[in-house]
């Protein structure tokens, strides 16, 4: 229901928070092939063996049909299919990225309403729609590959602002020790106005190397935040940016019916071809007239 | 004034709309790395030497900040620094991606007005801003280098729905021919409602090879979609999306500024934050209570 948008989606919502039991949400975000999924998949009995129940959001904002590279990336985790205390779901962005994030997060509310207390955010970290996800977390690991220098580069500024920690995955390939210390040094140049100077940890999912250290740096990001008051107000502006994009969910699908029932095109499409109009004008004149939407 | 999105932008697009003298828009899209600016660069001269006046609107979605990477790409432009027929604008996203697509738009209309005859939007063809971009085009070019099978896999449907024109750059590179190849089953296997199935251009920058064809193509295609009506459709379809983005644009800010103002925080942030209320309906009280915001 949530991934058709279906209009009783707000009414499910509303009626499961206050019943929320609660749930600590982690973040996986890192480009395409870095062994996500991989590694989510020999962190998942860590996990379980902790006592807790999983569950984990797969979002892919680059695929519109979920197959392919996603499909692919789930067959690594049939590990836990048979288990009933961990849920894998996989979403792409059926034609439209407007509302993913959104979607993603009452997923996210639905699986921790059924009693899945640790949610797992994994996703694509380039794009608006990536991040928003990623930050959707309690603490979010970026996760890189030694041949990941390029991305490093592109994605720099975005990468530094979301990671609480970052995982050089695969690091048996040859550049690991590069790819760490080029972080390593992009975190030196970095300014951690909270305090926490997010920590590098290299891991080989075919192994189990780093994996206890990647869960350890896990828990200590959350003491850290709950000890200086920060996981609260970093839960209170996930808050503010989901309430955002509800409202601007609302507002979107306001201006696409006004689309759809056509209204739009014939009255004004022709004067602004015509030259008589403007897109700017147009727009304005919608929004005055909200009757019309 | 447009990247600064200043208050004064709408009446200066709607004073300048009327007198636009027209212009051809050419996408060129693909991941970073894919020599999209060299190709450009050897192609400038080409688009001169038929009397064009080119504006090139070079737009990263995923650099929040204008430097690194775009700065480099730049770099590999200044050939045409000293010619006034050729403008050069790269935009990043300064902190947010809402409306870049819009304000590419808008500079592409500033450039026209400023006589600008042709063109050039150049993006990174990932997540939904690039896209929006490339499909502000009359004819978009997906430029990939043999290297990029990855990407391909990946991309596969947004790319497979954007592409008018195939590129594949560097094409002295190993694995070339593969990548044609790959891309000419992709092709096969397609549906072209339209009656037009995306030819593959192998070009190499560097040389001058496949930039005449590449040229050709760009112009078969418009043609092409002149005599059947499709450019109008296209540039129509455009408008609609414009429109609709403005229309986004505007509702985005009135929600900055609700937020902004504290207003939101202090009412119902703690409702939700005690459980008593959940983001849905937030969102909608915000909404009924148009006033507030």
């Amino acid at each position: 229901m949530v991934e058709d948008e279906r209009p009783e989606l707000p009414k499910i919502i509303a009626k499961i928070y206050p019943e929320l039991p609660g749930s600590i949400r982690y973040g996986f975000t890192g480009p395409p092939g870095a062994g996500k999924s991989s590694l989510i998949n020999k962190l998942v009995p860590k996990f379980r063996a902790r006592g807790h129940r999983v569950g984990v959001v797969a979002v892919d904002p680059t695929s519109p049909f979920t197959g392919g590279a996603i499909l692919g990336d789930r067959i690594r985790m049939v590990d836990h299919q048979l288990d009933p205390d961990v849920f894998i779901r996989s979403m792409g962005t059926r034609g439209s990225l407007g509302g993913l994030a959104q979607r993603s997060r009452d997923v996210a509310k639905i699986l921790e309403f059924a009693g899945y207390d640790l949610i797992i955010y994994e996703t694509i970290g380039s794009g608006q729609v990536g991040s928003d996800i990623a930050k959707s977390s309690d603490a979010v690991a970026v996760v890189l590959v030694p041949e990941g220098g390029d991305y490093v580069q592109t994605m720099k500024a975005g990468i530094m602002e979301m990671a609480d920690i970052y995982v050089v995955n695969k690091s048996d390939r040859d550049g690991a020790d590069y790819m760490v210390r080029s972080i390593m040094g992009m975190v030196e140049l970095g300014e951690f106005p909270m305090g926490w100077r997010p920590p590098i940890v290299s891991t080989q999912a075919t192994s189990d190397k780093g994996l206890d250290e990647l869960i350890e740096k896990f828990d200590e990001f959350i003491a850290f935040q709950k000890k200086n008051g920060l996981f609260e107000k970093r839960r209170r502006e996930q808050l503010i940016m989901e309430v955002g994009d509800i409202l601007q969910d609302i507002l979107r699908r306001e201006v696409r019916d006004a689309f759809e029932s056509g209204a739009f095109e014939d009255a004004i499409l022709e004067k602004i071809l015509r030259n008589e109009s403007d897109p700017y004008t147009a727009a304005f004149e919608l929004m005055e007239n909200k009757t019309t939407l």
